[in-house]
């Protein structure tokens, strides 16, 4: 059996967390070929059942054995874990995709949005770095902008949902809330996402800037490859459960005209016009969560640069944000080696 | 006696609303000097009892039959209201402080934040323009901006609490919270503010802009006396009852330092600095609440232009945003007139 006959063993590292459990559905949505699946867990989320193609799958806790003859292993737990086994996948001869920051800016591993850059993956398996959250939504946006009139800055403030910093902080924003609600306005501490905007999103690095804000500018520089593009990030937390939204201003070579955006991005894979002002119908949140593309609104002139657009662009965090881009990539590594 | 001499007599118009309830508590804790206060309000609102003073005063039914001899009049009602009748009070000879936006780009009327234009307001009583909330408060930080570094572009993203949207949004947004708590998602209708952000504020406008976003950036520049500022506003609602923030970007004239900027706006009267990257401290829409400042942080170069900022504005859109600065600028008047 050559290399690439290899059976379709799969492993999920961090199985129960909101994007690891969101991958296994994801998987059994797409129907990636999928011999045998190993959800992989920590202590103390060991034993617990999930769903899988009709069949109980029971978590299982953490090795690396579980690698051996695995044809591709999707890491969503801990950085640290990442850290210390991505690399232990791979050189088994897995496709490593893994869904942590760990790898992401390292020259020699490939940051992917399948529509815009699969072919930044070589032919050999090895780590595949799953972008960050909101930068995927933004790329996907924006790469057909980039080929059609050319970028030159990017202004980006998000509303980015509770669930994007993990199951807990989700439970914490509805516990708040619904003590707020029954409680009043002073139970709830001030700093609390309970009915507020976190202006902090990840941890702080130079220049003032939080790590969610220079993951969006360098990742995005990375994916559409254009390292001298300008790009300034703010990156708020909003009281949302499910789904970021983003809102834009770009700056392009040529002449952009809104109603020709519209038909463009229509026409792309991926994504979703809905701009309609009339009916004030725009994307948001709520009606992006569960749906997989990403969804642009709010297309116009932004009236601050020769050739500008402002848009609104909002997707499932979970979904094309992390778990569907992540089974998206082994999907499209697939067909390629079918082909 | 001479027409300064007159009895301070003071009518709020719409007194029971969020915003003339907090105009009437607001003329009480700046200690405006009012020797008969009228709270007048539809017939529904007409008799409740509003406390002021340590007494009791009955709202009464709206007529502009007191608007004799009225020193002031605020107005906070219907956007007719104002324009059938801010008119008629000035022509009784009282300076006329309307929230409205009927007036506000009327070249003969000024709009006027006291910090920055009060002197736009000539000797004769008339119509005085309270801005938008969410103008107010980034005119209030871009002004020293301008003073010191000129101001080229301002390109502006609003978090926008339901408060903005009068009394019965709020409680909308606070009852679909609670249904979506108790009942689960699909309880509430994909198009609630609650757990999501609505990117269309006001009406539609030419260009594909809503009537918030026309208003941002109109408004700012008559306040700021910059008719050729490049202003691009996206407006957002975002479920947080009261206080409005802001993710803006400038692009400046002259070179200009964060820390200075921090200094220089630490200095401004009606601005707090809240700005502690380490210590993860800024300003957050409940930490504004009940607060008079214009709160300002994540003070930062933007990285996108040779000279620019980015910064975080957040304001009590019932105070600043509308009910201190109505009520400021009648201070100003009743200073200058005593000088």
């Amino acid at each position: 059996m050559s290399a690439t006959q290899k059976p379709d063993k799969t492993v999920v590292v961090g199985a129960t967390g909101l994007v690891g459990s969101e991958i296994v559905r994801t998987i059994e949505r797409l129907h990636l070929p999928v011999d045998s699946l190993f959800l992989l867990a920590s202590e103390r989320s060991a034993g617990k059942m999930v769903e899988f193609q009709g069949n109980e799958l029971t978590v299982q806790e953490f090795s690396p054995d579980f690698f051996r003859d695995a044809k591709r292993v999707f890491f969503s737990g801990k950085d640290g874990l990442s850290e210390e086994f991505c690399q232990v996948a791979a050189d088994e001869g897995a496709w490593v995709i893994d869904n942590s920051s760990v790898f992401r800016m390292r020259e020699d591993i490939p940051l992917v949005v399948p529509e815009i850059n699969i072919d930044a993956v070589g032919e050999t398996p090895g780590i595949i770095a799953n972008p960050n959250c909101s930068t995927i939504q933004l790329a996907v946006a924006l790469a057909p902008i980039r080929d059609n009139y050319g970028l030159r800055r990017v202004i980006v403030s998000t509303y980015q949902s509770a669930s994007g910093a993990g199951g807990d902080y989700l439970d914490a924003l509805m516990q708040d809330t619904a003590l707020f609600l029954e409680k009043g306005w002073e139970a709830v501490g001030r700093d609390s996402l309970a009915f507020n905007c976190l202006p902090a999103v990840g941890s702080l690095e130079e220049g003032g800037r939080f790590s969610e804000e220079t993951k969006l500018e360098i990742e995005l520089k990375k994916i559409l490859g254009m390292p001298d593009l300008k790009v300034s990030a703010t990156a708020v937390r909003v009281p949302v459960a499910i789904s970021h939204s983003e809102s834009a201003v770009v700056e392009t070579d040529k002449p952009i005209d809104p109603d020709d955006v519209r038909s463009l991005l229509d026409s792309m894979p991926g994504i979703g016009v809905l701009d309609n002002p009339d009916g004030r119908n725009f994307p948001t949140a709520r009606q992006a969560e569960l749906t997989d593309p990403v969804w642009v609104g709010r297309i116009r002139k932004a009236g601050i640069f020769e050739n500008d657009l402002a848009m609104w662009v909002v997707a499932d965090n979970l979904r094309k944000g992390a778990a569907l881009n992540a089974v998206q990539i082994a999907v499209s590594l697939h067909e390629r080696e079918k082909s």
